[in-house]
């Protein structure tokens, strides 16, 4: 835990900043509307992603500029706006222990306000006044949808190739990741290849996080996660571990006849999960995750040491300490 | 008609080099997703809002630059993308008579196909690389979309003010029309007070264009609407010619009174939809539409006498003599 604050910590004043501002957004809003979305800001969040563009700009700045803070509330309110619409396309109910919009408001409702921070958050990136910033978060925002609607058309998709579960995580979660620490390197005026090789850190983080988080799925303590185990599975979404248990299984014919059948008749998954769960195929995807995160580090080499540096080195050592 | 199609005939090849911009949105995008959009795009719809980013442009330029094809891509774009909301919202399954994306879709994918939309367009109008008016297009699509919600919520209240109607229609419409013209001034290097005439141009055309719409929905000609008269009130949604029937109507409590026991039994709008429609309140609603095509016109006035500030004077008296 005190591995993760370090970099928090490190940002701590520029993140107040950036809850600020994107309290602000309140002001003048629609009055349900601002309601909704202060609801949604306040219920938490580990603000991971806003850090990462903070921290990557304060390699090149003493002091993060107004146009920085700009930059992680436009990385931070797109995060969330993808979140509103995932809770209503999945139906989610609960999100960090608050109630989704989806709960509370119509789908209609729902669809707006995720588009109107859409909009805030395409106004937060406009006011970094920095034209590849904006083209970097639209290409971002387009790769996440892409992501999405593959995902979403491959569920139930057993016999899918490992190889498509790279994009997909990418689209998912490390191109955001990427975006925020590369878009910091542009705001704080990096050079070419300094700006790539952040954007390759926030690249391999992501992948990392997301493979941890996907361990967790099958891996986690139920008390923690606050679900029960297998929920991807559950949801037909195939993720790393499962790829492997495959691999390894001496009969995968089996288990995939097995899924198909559950699919018709709406069982026979919890079976699969727990054996997922007491497989090699967890500590072989964990290998992985931390594949991505040396590489990740690596990627930081060619920057001077200094306390930003070490809590970025320091954040990829965490995500896949993460406990499983 | 032939109004109507001087400045869509003005603009013919700048908007053929929109439509290719728009179609090649469909390489290497994800085939379900490609082949959804080029459906949207390829089932028609006027291309009234590039057309005004064009002819704007034209007012200063010979010729138009890649980057206004590109911001007349970014208006159209975004205006596809929220008629794809729009439709999944109000459960509409035909538009301009082809299938929606919501009749063949579920729900999730279609949220994300919107969302998609907007990436896209969003860079679009990166591709302007004029930060006011990727500023301007975030500013716009935030007051859509809190318009939409002002608008979700306001429906069945059949006691609200009609000064409640203007601020809806400049969101729903007017406002994306004023950031069309707008934006191709300033790609055109207008000055402040030939800027804010072309906002302002955009502005009148645009509540022009949604009254007489309004009225077309009491009035118009179900043939040519194809769908029943009186879709606005049926689904809760109050509009001018309602207010000034309202104004004139010798006992308008037992009008809202009658709405208000029809929303509880599930009917009686046809007696009112057919009172409206005879009553004088269609041409007082006209002849205030007749009053912002003036205003737009009048907007016109500094700049120099040629073909496309004809044109836009012209679209002024057309959008106000749509048969009703």
């Amino acid at each position: 835990m005190t591995t993760e604050l370090a970099i928090l910590r490190l940002v701590r004043d520029d993140l107040a900043r950036v809850e600020q501002k994107m309290q602000a957004m309140g002001e003048g809003a629609y009055r349900p509307l601002a309601e909704a979305f202060l609801h949604l800001i306040g219920s938490g969040g580990k603000r991971l992603r806003p850090a990462l563009a903070l921290a990557a700009y304060a390699l090149f700045a003493n002091q993060a500029s107004e146009k920085v803070v700009s930059l992680a509330a436009a990385v931070e309110t797109l995060h969330n706006a993808t979140l509103v619409h995932d809770d209503l396309i999945d139906g989610s109910l609960l999100r960090r222990g608050s109630v989704t919009l989806n709960a509370t408001w119509g789908k209609g409702a729902t669809v707006l306000a995720g588009d109107y921070l859409f909009a805030r958050a395409a106004g937060f990136a406009a006011e970094t006044e920095n034209i590849r910033v904006v083209q970097l978060f639209a290409d971002t925002l387009r790769t996440i949808c892409e992501g999405e609607l593959r995902q979403l058309f491959s569920t139930h998709q057993w016999r899918q190739e490992k190889e498509a579960y790279y994009p997909r995580i990418f689209a998912k979660t490390a191109s955001l990741f990427a975006s925020a620490t590369r878009s910091g390197a542009i705001l704080g005026h990096a050079s070419v290849e300094q700006e790539q090789a952040l954007n390759n850190y926030g690249y391999h983080l992501g992948m990392a996080f997301q493979i941890v988080d996907d361990i967790l799925d099958y891996a986690g303590d139920e008390a923690v996660l606050g679900k029960p185990v297998g929920g991807d599975l559950r949801q037909g979404i195939v993720t790393l571990p499962f790829f492997y248990f495959l691999q390894s299984h001496p009969a995968p014919e089996g288990v995939l006849a097995r899924l198909e059948a559950g699919d018709r008749a709406g069982n026979g998954m919890a079976d699969v999960v727990a054996q997922v769960r007491a497989s090699a195929a967890i500590s072989q995807a964990m290998d992985e995750a931390r594949d991505f995160a040396a590489r990740a580090k690596a990627n930081l080499a060619s920057f001077p040491a200094n306390a930003h540096r070490t809590a970025l080195h320091d954040l990829a050592d965490f995500v896949v300490a993460r406990d499983i």
